[in-house]
């Protein structure tokens, strides 16, 4: 059934009209929202407001890595008990925070800010891919160190994945890519059978964990 | 699985407290909407943030009905083609919606503001009841004129329209309230036995639309 849309308030249109231009937040989702900010004291709605406009306008990006910062160098690149000769090439910030939320990942970071997309106009050149050539060709024997390359497994990821291999290449560094299969606890019943495949071609040695 | 919370920057984690603040959202979807918001140009974030300090801050509400207002009357109000001798009572703004969105009803309304809730701790002066009763008092001939109790069929809904029933009865206005029972469409199967019961008791006489 269509939402007849009438509007008592011009005010409430137009907030009603920006919640609604966040993704995945539909016009009666964002009406429910808008009327409740319209509930709260005055006070903590100026706190929810400012609380963006300071995100948007002071936030900073690591120099170095281009994660989210409040520094000119985040805290992850700061870290000297890192590994700083492991650089993992992801797409966003989120893909940093979930990484680190495993709490297996000691090295460190580099953040494209998106995925090369030529359905999408995003190329090489309006990601950070020229600031990683640098990094790597900056390390100290580069031989020796490593990118991982933790990038979607569809084509604008795989895509990605392959110009920044052709980047790098020449330095020597090694290059390696997520392990993908099923995943843990996953039923072999519902797995989609690209997955399955290429987790029989890419199987491992069992071994017992200690 | 819990999510592991490490944040990059302060005000990034500010943002994401707040936006989750609101009802229905949580850390993550908050985190995806920051994520969002900071990729936006700076001036669409402003005019998003504008939007809602502007709703909070210069929103009025109808001097006669209580419904969210631009002007010092409600177009409903201020519209005399309107039966102004029928006031639907309803709990709130979005109520008012709804039942104009129907474009079945021609009377003006009276917003509560809530709902009677001793465990909310709301209670009738809290709402606009007084206000109704005093408006119900001015009506020319109120025996002629009606009261419908929109309200919802839970305990407080009930509470609060047996209340207001009281306080408006003596001057003689007919009060009814929204017919309840199946859903048009509905299937008996499905239906629960307290809705199924009740619509059984007040079952119609049948007649055929024309």
């Amino acid at each position: 059934m269509p939402y007849k849309e009438t509007y008592p308030s011009k005010l409430l249109q137009e907030a009603v009209d920006s919640i609604s231009s966040l993704p995945g937040v539909g016009r009666r989702s964002a009406l429910r929202l808008a009327l409740h900010l319209l509930r709260q004291p005055q006070e903590n709605v100026h706190h929810f407001t400012a609380a963006i406009n300071a995100l948007r306008d002071d936030v900073c990006y690591c120099r170095r890595c281009r994660m989210i910062s409040d520094e000119d160098i985040c805290s992850i690149c700061a870290d000297h008990t890192r590994d700083h000769r492991t650089i993992c090439v992801v797409e966003s910030v989120r893909d940093v925070m979930s990484i680190e939320a495993t709490g297996q990942y000691h090295g460190v970071y580099h953040v494209l800010g998106g995925i090369i997309s030529p359905i999408a106009g995003v190329g090489p050149s309006d990601l950070t891919i020229r600031e990683l050539s640098e990094r790597v060709k900056a390390l100290e024997n580069p031989a020796s160190a490593e990118v991982i390359l933790a990038l979607s497994g569809d084509v604008e990821g795989e895509t990605t994945a392959f110009y920044i291999y052709r980047q790098v290449e020449a330095t020597g560094v090694k290059v390696t890519s997520l392990a993908r299969g099923l995943g843990f606890g996953d039923d072999l019943e519902y797995a989609d059978s690209l997955t399955l495949g290429r987790s029989i071609q890419n199987r491992q040695v069992f071994k017992i964990d200690t």
